[in-house]
């Protein structure tokens, strides 16, 4: 016998697990586990970014004149790891809405959705570039476009969700777990749906929450804290929530949002816009509009707060 | 010699560690550190999250036939070293109060405290799969209960939180370095004394603060950056800090409490009531409430902000 | 051939590594690596701190009478690594900058600041313990000063705070890197450059954002989710954002801001002075000031929100 | 270009490995690894030796009371992970034979090798208990029965030998790989097909080889660098070496032989023989037997040898 | 259900388990592994290593200059492990032995051990200095005395074996458990009670054998596959095996002995003399004697052997 | 102070380390270490192997359409390590024989090694799958050539000595390193010197030693303990021990030896003997003779031995 008394622990834990199970329609369960792993992904997404910054987000023992070689093997390594990744995710998704299985057309699937991926690499490059430019430029306290990269969480977040939102059609479950590493990481929550244009600056960051249907244009600069929310929750004819309709804002380019604003809704907020710290706003916004909160603030000696 | 002249500055820390433990009147100091170890704890809490959801936060390799066999290792296992820290913890309580030392009353304690804990580890679970239904229902980008198991914050934080709270009262320094693992990695910072019923939500996360007095009540959703702190803290007759008197918010059954709002003091917000965003909350809101703040706001082009 | 159609992706990374290195006057690159390594820095920060509180933050397995040859061995140790990080980075630093490279000048140069640093540990020693006691006198729910020591987000950022800014004049990349691996870790980003007296308490913390030109006095107390931010950046005459300017509040000794407060610009906030939550500050503040923010509410039931 | 100028080198490799596979008809090759992997087998090895014997080769935190809960998880999980390795083999034999794969076939088959080997484990631990017993009664030097176990060369290889043994008809390969990871521990080279009663003792070890068609008995007792190996190789018809026939001893119970001694071809050993250090021999001996070796040798002060 | 039937295993370990406990008087067993482990012994005797030879087998980033730091830090270190080894095995050895448990002078007796082993460290490494420059000088492929250091499976041994023979008369078992983690290293197995004089050196050194109670004089060299044995184990009156009785050589100084030479029982090999390849030798030898095998072959062409 | 009294021990440790760098006239010690490190090589001759045979000795997971992607990235990797540990091992080497260090003529030469290092491998490989496909053809207990790769200890030294003896002529102290791993792993001692022709085979392997001047033609088979070694040492003028002279044996084509035997010198075995077990030879033998010790033995019952 144990030393400790554990025989009904375990029992009533079974118990509560049956009860779940049940009340999930999943009483013939799954042999093994096939929901994607947290830790494979991570691993994963460190070797893309190497992938992409090799002379800085790759291991610190490389040469560039090795960068290639690098490349090629690290790339071909991971794509086979998010393959792995992808078949569970698809095998899972199916089983969970009862599908008839096809592994035959999963697995095509999957090599597509890998293979298309490859493909948008060097595109993800390009904007994670302009994005490296965009908070050289917007930062007074910035002193090199590397210390960007390798120092702020925004840009963090940005190449995670640049990553996130290529696999977001056919994987979600997957760009969900990537974007809740890098919120986990920066306190930025990105959702991996929202569409984000090139020249994209998250400064400090924490706190910042941006939703699943948001668009965002080219040069857009966010401060810490902005929420760009839904503003309500719709619910359906059977008093349910309504899901995937555009419920969150656009932000059109070279607009800029101070810290602690928050936009809520299917609002535009036009090209060139400013928005004050602190704004709470749920309309639309003009083109080159400069919104502030009206701050009135009582100030008295030696009254308790 | 030293590469490096470190000879004055070993003694000079040897001072001010002298001062500091005279200070705190531990001249006479343990051999052995006697502190609950942060790393022992997280590995501690990731086999809880393990026993508790075995398919979902247990190895990936498990086999669900297989699940009692690693839940009767893990679970005895863990109860072990979870006993090793409160022993450690109650050593060292008892030697900062100055106590008489009881190691077999302490360890009597200790194992007490345990099964304790381990009896209510199924009552845990049921209550954690309200909180995932309730997370599921509550956010119209949730696809499914297993997504939001293994990536919502909030999630993740309440499962570290009813963990906690468990321990709360015997051995308070452990629950407060569990929370802490918690609010770290998801930026939610629930005090383990706050009292919750089932069915609670956080969505996004960042920067809620939940008071060590608080009660909230059952299906209770919250959003970011909420608070529910104290009002202003009282001083004793000596002018010192009052501690442990009840001092943040209950919170009623059904409450939805948005983005930013700020609750503080031991206010009541009745069941049912609804809070808006960025609201500043320090009275009483009767039941079936719906508070919002009020938006004034300049809009001028052209002005700077 | 592999599975995956890799060739072109390869090729086109490297074009747009060729375009970045173009556009950033770097196309005669160095053969490896010159940035200073985050992981290095991590493992550098940890033994630091194991340096500074042996019997708290040390290997767990320390006995007090072993202390002098722990900090002996580690500082000696963290010393070289530290060192070797530094010499990296005046490396980078003076090719980034097109400087003639120097490499006995640069290997002087980093003994010096290394000596210097080791030199100052004892001086942050005491500015800490200045700081966990202040905490533990500000906090109604903190328990023991060693509770405050191992758990609280507030004194892991200031810890990692005192020790970046002191590398801060010399080498800011490296401290840069620093304050962001505790951001990440506690939602708390304080800029390396920042200066803050001692008992300094940040409470809760996620959100908190402190500029690189602020000046804290001591035993200021600050609660999450306050900005110590620049009000608006300045242009030069080529249009470019200026630089090194002091654009971030001062804030006297014994100063409280409460949770969401936000204080932009070269404003001073007198000594004494209590900063309600939420308020929006631009402006210098008196001593012994209060400032509250007016909460106008509306209180309607069954009106939306 | 690399600074290592190794184009050529890899394809010169290329060239190598086609010229093998060319001369092994393998052009057509796998896409993964199907070979077994040694590292995996340790791992399975170290995991039944705690099966075996928990409370001496298991985690040393383990405590008695929970010897059940351990075995049974440890039993389950290494028995999927051999089923792995097996299934891999089998799969490789097959391909290797060019038989038509069946992998339902493979996989039953390896289900009931699996099942089958951990129906043996309690007579593997019997016969285990035994030998331990024997080296203990055989060696002076020994202690106690556990000192035994924890240190003994002979032990180690006998617990690899019968777990290797029990595998070796259905998957020779990876029985293969067992025995050379205690060769490589031991220097004692047990073939897997050789058959070992109870109570078998190796003392020292280091050179003993024993041949797969060995037939040694019970209460055996050997020393280092004893051989009982092959006389002679047969050649078939064609000219190539037989293989599979019997040609190594028979060493019948209660048998002693001493260092050095090298037994050849299929002869018979009598019970309760004694053979001699060093003695060559390649012929039967009666039970009861003495075989000593003729130790001529000159003495010679002052010559040079 | 699991998909391996394992209950009956489970069921028929704990029988075997149970028969042999009883068997061996142990039903009432521990509660915990009371036995040392190899693992920390390994790690104890890398450490050893690096205090004995900081420049050369210690951590390999290791200053000169910082020698002394890392010896103190090492040193204490290891030996608090040694002490807690130590303390584990007095512990079994006395319960093993029922007797009665006196856990003061348990620890008192592993104080003492512990103190007396640091105390003998230097020694221990002035004989191993001898026994490097034994070794360069006897063997023509030596190229310098570091070379000899870390490459030498037979200096290897040399270092386990004095370190080995310092702890074993107070704690056998572990000194045991040393020397066979140098056994399966070098395949040189010399047991931890045998006494060697300096300037020791073995050369190749697989399938070396030296006895329990060898006593070997200063600067003898001997080779591969050498045996110091007993020449057989004598019985007492009950028929059982005495134990610890003088059964091995005596080997005076300055003694060759060559490759595969076996010199069984308590003979002495004189002072000065060389014993050739592959001698079988039981009786004493005088000083300064060289012995020979006569090796009588035949030649034949054709015959087969 | 310390529990332990270790002041005196690190004094002590002091004097003996100067002692001993005075007797070696090293007082002038370098700042940091030159010696090789063997934790360095063992990743080194990992990686090599998994270059030479990706699919069989690389990782696990390598599918074959990805070679030589890994291949390309290993060896570039590889020869980098191999690089820096050939640097470290000239300086060493330079600074031991008091030449005068020219750090840029000793990069030169590195490189140069390493550069012939790759453009060898190739050949490498061949000799390899050579001497495996002896392996198969030799051994009736080998069922295919992977299983000879890697299983065989033989196989295992084959692959360790090619590779040790490319490095031999520039970085003896390195191939010494690389031959007493495999050493240590198999018991199979071959000096990194040695000449080894294709098609080379050792079956089960322990005790054998080659020695540093031997030549071995092409298609030789050995067996365990057999030693290839010197006869006598010879001396120079001043009494010292003659280095670097041919002291070992020449063993022509197609020469079988069996277990055990010793042969002794610089003698010639001529093509297509075969050498009997136990045989002690220290004269030429011609062309296809076969050597076979004469065993004479008592025989008798009862006697003791």
């Amino acid at each position: 016998m144990s030393q400790w008394d554990i025989r009904h622990v375990i029992h009533d834990l079974q118990q509560v697990r049956h009860d779940w199970r049940e009340s999930q329609h999943r009483i013939k369960e799954f042999g093994g586990r096939e929901l994607p792993s947290k830790e494979a992904l991570k691993e994963i997404l460190n070797d893309l970014c190497g992938v992409l910054f090799p002379m800085r987000l790759g291991p610190s023992e490389l040469r560039q004149e090795s960068e290639d070689y690098y490349i090629a093997y690290t790339l071909d390594r991971v794509l086979n790891h998010l393959y792995r990744q992808i078949t569970l995710t698809l095998n899972y998704e199916s089983k969970r809405l009862n599908l008839q299985q096809n592994h035959l057309h999963q697995q095509e699937l999957a090599q597509q959705i890998v293979q298309n991926f490859a493909d948008e690499l060097p595109n993800i490059r390009r904007l994670l570039d302009a994005d490296v430019l965009a908070a050289f430029d917007g930062d007074p306290a910035a002193r090199n476009v590397d210390e960007v990269l390798i120092c702020y969480p925004g840009i963090f977040a940005i190449i995670y969700h640049r990553i996130a939102h290529q696999l977001f059609k056919h994987v979600p479950l997957i760009s969900r777990i990537i974007s809740e590493i890098a919120h986990s990481a920066t306190g930025i929550d990105i959702h991996p749906g929202a569409k984000i244009g090139k020249g994209f600056f998250i400064d400090h960051g924490t706190g910042v929450v941006i939703g699943e249907t948001c668009i965002i244009g080219e040069k857009v600069r966010i401060y810490q804290a902005v929420t760009l929310g839904a503003k309500r929750f719709e619910i359906d004819d059977q008093g349910l929530l309504k899901k995937d309709y555009a419920r969150h804002p656009i932000v059109e380019d070279d607009v800029v949002i101070y810290a602690g604003a928050t936009i809520l809704g299917r609002v535009t907020i036009g090209k060139g816009s400013t928005i004050g710290g602190n704004v709470w706003l749920t309309h639309d916004v003009e083109p080159y509009s400069q919104i502030l909160q009206s701050h009135s603030q009582q100030k008295s000696n030696h009254s308790a707060i």
